[in-house]
């Protein structure tokens, strides 16, 4: 029933490991441990909170019923919406991942009920599933004719990827083959339907091609691998006169794409499956894409917080620099996607720049999705608000919940990667990982650290690889030029590669000590001259946090109405008592109350009316753990004086 | 066949004459004639360019052919949306009122073809009705049992309103009583089937609440009156659990409304029936939320142009001070919707305030909506663009066209009103306007003016009133406290009044002369401090125009690029050759291009690039005319420094 997987489990995140065209491989979530001041107890929170309360909302709201229901166990009606199937299994996929580590475990008893509860649900999906390998709950019996007769809307394929990735991380987390031959049925259904040779088709919502992909990467049947890529190859092909929608992609052929646009989760799912097969394919034009696409996306449309998607209408991205901070969507799901694609970046070509987005949306955009107590949620997340944006405990359509799930349980494959002779370190996260490296033989590596809140990362060899190899460390773009490498308490030169990293050759020797130190100044951060936005207005940020002020901390002026003169100190301090632990950023601004404008909206210059200005101390906290307190005004960018 | 009302034609624009409640009453379009530099071509262009081709375009969508099918005269499929009924109806209300006078009149042969082809539609319309009232032209044959089932969806109340109001304007203008024979027979049904003692019901998209009560002031049947309150009294009774919609307005029962929410056409819709209801009723209770939703609305959410609703995710308005430039959303129809809650709130109350908001919509906000050549429209009307936003021939929703048409082609009446011995002067348009006061006889008047170019209003009394009477004349917001009065070319101490007017009282003879004078500087106006999108910009206006800065007036330079100093002078230029003649405002400002930032998107300010600032020749041109020329960027606010 349990039977651990041959050659031990390798549960790594993207499996790049045999993918020809990619530079660097990951490193299972099993070689890597925790022991980390920030990351530790928020895992621990996922596991004993957001898990079991997720799978609590997944059976509360029918969705799990759904697959009951599917499989003629019960006679109820499908509840929810046509693509509920997928939360169940992002659900299944962070609980997979969940069960390859204990890095924040929250102790046997919580770890047996998710094994049992993982099994439990497996059941379900199992037996819901066609005999011909369909499976999708919303398209049993009376609908069942309907099935994949509207690829564009009903999300099928996009459901069948999430099975898909679920079964994926179960199997490498477990070794256990049953939920992966339920997807594998369903890709062969999906790959007997759809092909050159046999239904075409555009789907939807992207996700199934990376999920065929992995598939590939898993089970070595490159016929997943060609359809990943015959589902790139059927988007664009509309006429022109039929105008092909933008808001999935699907308006130029992928490899003609070079601005993102449309739906932003659609749009970074795109953008992972298309890594996903360059990494396998190498082919140019798929890079070249994927490149533009990129500079698009993170050069002139993202959030300071890593954010994605400016736009409600259409949860999609704006134009060029629109990134307005009240009524930004950056929905969670889409953040999230922008960490997948930067991951599989990264993986393909090795460069920092990919990983600073990746860790910006992570420590930002992403983990504000989740409350501090790991049971509520953001869907948007707006960059100043008047106190109305609340995080809630689930939602209709629910896919922002399972995800953050699924990539916080996912995260300690993300901080490493491995070349023939190298060890990355892309994220600093205090703990250890251990890593065999096949030019250069096992290393194992400690890390201490107090980031983010503080910059120097203290790393130990604690085995060393037989020959000389290399420790790449991550430079982050904050740092760059202020950074100092000690080795064994010496300092060293060490330059920064163009891609943004250090390497550090060296025959190793257990007990080798690496200090890393990336000066953490307060940042003001100004925003490029066309984002209307942010005219006038600066940004704190400390390491990889951006900072926002909130109502809490100010309860005798409207955050709305604060200044930041340029020359104000502004200084960070620890704060172990305040909001689970953080490091505050703490200073003088000036209190500006807008109140005097009474009940005029715009007036001529020479008119307006005289407003008070006076100091008043200034507190930013982590974006992440704002709203956490009770409601208030909230404000990322302050006014620049 | 056209024979004319008893007591000549009245084309009055909401007919408050017999309205307890209103302390103005309007004047019928007939007795104003319009002889003015800037709305004479304008609605001659309206009559020769927007009517045929607003009715071609119906013919060519099959919206007329619908009516066709209706009456069993062709057999073609129902075409296009299921409200598309209204656009002949906004049309044909256009067209009626363009009957009723001659300003800026395109020739006795275009009249003709006008009066033949309003005759022609109206066959078509009174053919498509069914028996027993009911009229619409999507509920025909097989969709006829759906009738007034999807009350809140299907616009048919909404429909209803548009063919009432139609009727009311063409009765009006025309004396005939065809249509609104057409008008009644629906309304009555309508009344038949909805009331207390009927069917419960809350509309989707109001109308029918304020047309109800024009045909009330139109035919004096009480029932209609009852029938418009009782529409409003059906919003907002849903039991708390089910949240009844924001996005129509039916969170909360009207009189318990005081933030104006949702669909922003319908919100302003919604308060123009609320204030014909109160003109009627006096209902304290409804004047009381009317004035916190104005408040509400021009208060704080309100464009500068007079655009609201600033969200596309709806059509709706945002939260107080979410006014994004680039995104504004600001549907013409809703500056159109709000120049008619402020036209009935300026004749229930007699206060400037709501006559400021009306002209700046008007001038601004609703008139762009309309190309210069009066054959395509903006649906949106954003305060920044890049060049792609462009005006369309038509739409498939095509709400935005007829309407335009249907507000200039009445523009008339909007100007002047009268109570019992006064005669007051809103909008100043040159040329002349008689009008029997009751308590004091008839006054006629003739107004030579260049406004909006030029400030100087000269009026000449050219038969002055049997007894005492009072000219008075609005005192626009922006030119309080600098205005002056010249009586017989005497400077004269006239005060303006708490309501923003300055009333002449005298026993007027001939040949008397007053000239209002309202100095128009460049003003540089500046947006509420939690207006996030203005930070650190400013804006010009001169009169009721508000201006913007378009990359055809400086090929050199990325107006989204251009700082405006506060001390760089900023004159007006009479420029007769450009866009249909505008007064141009020229200046230097300073062209600081963003170029430099490269590929970055946030940057700390220490490591800002340096930008090389240099003085340029900034141009900018009425917000109205703007993307009549080649596209480029386009910026309503400009960096202040």
């Amino acid at each position: 029933m349990t039977a651990t997987r041959e050659g031990g489990r390798r549960a790594a995140v993207v499996d790049t490991s045999r993918s020809p065209h990619a530079c660097l491989r990951p490193l299972p979530l099993e070689a890597v441990r925790f022991d980390d001041v920030f990351w530790t107890p928020r895992l621990r929170t996922v596991r004993a909170m957001t898990l079991p309360s997720q799978y609590e909302q997944c059976e509360r709201t029918g969705r799990i019923d759904n697959f009951r229901r599917a499989a003629g166990k019960k006679q109820v009606p499908f509840q929810g919406r046509y693509y509920n199937d997928s939360d169940v299994y992002k659900w299944l996929e962070a609980a997979s991942f969940a069960l390859a580590h204990d890095s924040g475990s929250a102790g046997a008893e919580a770890q047996a009920w998710l094994r049992r509860t993982v099994e439990a649900v497996i059941d379900e999906i199992a037996a819901a599933q066609s005999p011909d390998g369909y499976l999708n709950t919303y398209f049993t019996f009376e609908r069942a004719a309907e099935r994949f007769t509207n690829l564009t809307q009903m999300h099928e394929l996009y459901c069948a990827g999430h099975l898909i990735q679920a079964a994926v991380a179960h199997h490498r987390a477990t070794g256990e083959r049953r939920l992966l031959q339920v997807a594998t049925r369903l890709a062969d259904h999906i790959c007997a339907t759809f092909g050159p040779q046999a239904r075409l088709g555009t789907d939807g919502h992207e996700e199934i091609e990376l999920a065929l992909v992995e598939l590939y990467r898993e089970t070595g049947n490159r016929t997943y691998l060609d359809r990943a890529g015959f589902f790139l190859d059927m988007r664009g092909r509309q006429p022109p006169m039929l105008n092909g929608s933008v808001y999935l992609q699907d308006h130029l052929p992928v490899r003609a794409q070079r601005e993102i646009v449309g739906h932003a989760v659609r749009a970074t799912y795109l953008a992972c499956g298309m890594a996903d097969v360059y990494a396998e394919t190498g082919e140019a034009a798929l890079l070249e894409a994927l490149e533009a696409l990129w500079q698009s996306a993170f050069e002139r449309k993202v959030y300071v917080t890593g954010g994605l998607g400016a736009r409600w209408s259409g949860e999609s991205f704006g134009d060029d620099y629109e990134l307005p901070n009240e009524r930004a969507y950056a929905e969670t799901c889409a953040a999230i996607g922008g960490v997948m694609w930067n991951w599989r970046m990264l993986l393909c070509c090795g460069e920092a720049r990919f990983a600073d987005w990746l860790e910006t949306a992570l420590y930002n955009g992403v983990l504000a999705g989740l409350s501090l107590d790991g049971a509520r949620y953001f869907y948007q997340n707006p960059l100043a608000d008047r106190g109305r944006h609340r995080r809630r405990d689930w939602f209709e359509t629910a896919c922002c919940p399972p995800n953050v799930a699924r990539l916080l349980m996912s995260l300690p494959g993300y901080c490493y990667s491995i070349s023939d002779d190298e060890l990355w370190v892309h994220l600093y996260v205090a703990g250890h990982v251990r890593a065999a490296l096949p030019a250069a033989g096992t290393v194992s590596l400690r890390i201490e650290t107090a980031y983010p809140w503080e910059g120097l990362i203290h790393c130990v060899i604690e085995e060393a690889p037989e020959v000389a190899a290399s420790l790449v460390l991550r430079v982050p773009g904050w740092s760059a030029g202020a950074m100092s490498v000690r080795l064994n308490g010496k300092h060293t030169e060490a330059p920064v590669t163009a891609g943004g990293y250090v390497a550090l050759r060296s025959h190793w020797r257990t007990g080798d000590e690496v200090e890393l130190e990336l000066p953490m100044p307060v940042r003001r951060l100004v925003a490029h001259p066309h984002v209307l936005a942010d005219t006038g207005r600066v940004a704190l940020a400390r390491g990889p946090l951006v900072y926002c002020v909130e109502g809490a901390d100010h309860p005798h002026v409207d955050v709305w109405d604060l200044e930041l003169p340029d020359d104000a100190p502004v200084v960070a301090e620890r704060r172990p008592d305040l909001l689970s632990g953080v490091v505050a950023l703490v200073g003088e601004a000036v209190a500006a109350p807008a109140g005097a404008w009474d009940s005029q909206l715009y007036l001529p210059t020479g008119q307006q009316p005289p407003i008070p200005r006076q100091p008043t101390p200034l507190r930013a906290i982590p974006y992440y753990a704002w709203a956490n307190r009770e409601p208030g005004p909230m404000a990322v960018w302050l006014r620049r004086i």
